[in-house]
């Protein structure tokens, strides 16, 4: 038997507050899930019936939400990314790679659209991302050196790529699930080296950053606040 | 001095019907070019400056409004397989064909959105959207037997890229506008024969065509009615 305090029915003893969170956390997770990061902070707080003024005491912004319900996507992610750059093929783990990372955008349409946003007052949920983002840019490295990545691919099509499929998964949703693969299958093969034509220059760094602030919850359009919803 | 009746300030007289009608429709190409299909009808009577009373009364259904909207673009959709179908390059024209059009989707976030749905209730829309649609199979059909497009295209692949571009269109936006070139030009030189490998199977047609009712104003999402909003 453990010593650890424990309610009637077998449960440790955990305080009010605790409870709310895990139960605001779980809420979260299933209304993004259902509709996306843009559903609303009270349709959160009505499906884990609590009041709004308790769900913004323990999240003051819906980022710092989205943090908590993605953290353990978020870790994945990375470890796709280490996985990945284990592998002694670098045009298989290049592709194995951008193959895992839409698979988890099929799985799940809220961190489809997460993998297309920023969260800048989610600090450590942003340094994840940029650790994971290093690691891609040595995968670029080693599938060029390796002479199947075309030249020209920039870190920036690594963006486009999960928008598109952001786009394509919420689309076909139910209806056809697997369409994603397809899609993912023809951009791959573009990707491939030798390039068969040039191509338009890609998008600045910052202005894809600036694009993936204002798609994300601290952006203009879907920015909330208690008594704003 | 021409005999038509005209009011003192020159122009000639309308209805107050006519007039309103027009006002509409003009308010909802700004407010659909703004801010998407996902616009409420009630933003739109706000633009017009008009009820929403009056508004339903001239568009009981969103659909209508939208048709109304943008039914010279659709009339350019279909120009641009017409004159891809002149192309006597059976490859220029079918990729010229898919540039006019992400660029048309570049060139208004609204209809972007209008070639990835469906409104079944506006009749004459949806027969010119049949009537550009029949002419791409045949883009298709000439691009095969030049030897230039893979033999596994299929028609739903437009639909894909449509998706897609709609997706990088309005993610970039302002910050990065001409990102959809580059991505489009990945895309056909995904499309190129000969075929880098196999791919998996496109989606089934009508799977498609149930996605693309349920992104558009007749979907469950969307749907308004007067009071709704």
């Amino acid at each position: 038997m453990s010593s650890t305090a424990h309610h009637p029915d077998g449960q440790p003893l955990r305080s009010d507050a605790e409870r709310n969170r895990g139960r605001i956390i779980a809420a979260a997770r299933t209304v993004f899930g259902r509709d996306g990061l843009g559903a609303s902070m009270a349709s959160v707080a009505r499906e884990a019936g609590v009041g709004i003024a308790t769900l913004f005491r323990h999240f003051p912004v819906k980022e710092d939400l989205v943090a908590a319900v993605f953290a353990d996507r978020m870790d994945a992610y990375v470890t796709a990314v280490d996985e990945a750059l284990d592998d002694t093929d670098p045009w298989g783990g290049f592709t194995g790679f951008i193959e895992a990372i839409c698979a988890m955008q099929a799985a799940d349409r809220g961190f489809a659209d997460v993998l297309t946003m920023t969260f800048p007052a989610a600090e450590a949920f942003e340094a994840r991302r940029a650790e994971a983002y290093q690691g891609f840019l040595e995968l670029i490295t080693r599938a060029k050196r390796s002479g199947h990545l075309r030249d020209d691919f920039a870190s920036q099509d690594l963006i486009l790529l999960l928008i598109a499929n952001a786009g394509v998964v919420n689309f076909a949703g139910e209806f056809a699930p697997d369409t994603w693969r397809r899609f993912v299958a023809l951009l791959i093969q573009s990707f491939q080296a030798p390039a068969r034509g040039p191509l338009p220059d890609p998008p600045e760094d910052d202005a894809l950053y600036q694009a993936m602030r204002r798609a994300g919850p601290a952006g203009p359009s879907t920015q909330e606040r208690p008594g704003g919803d």
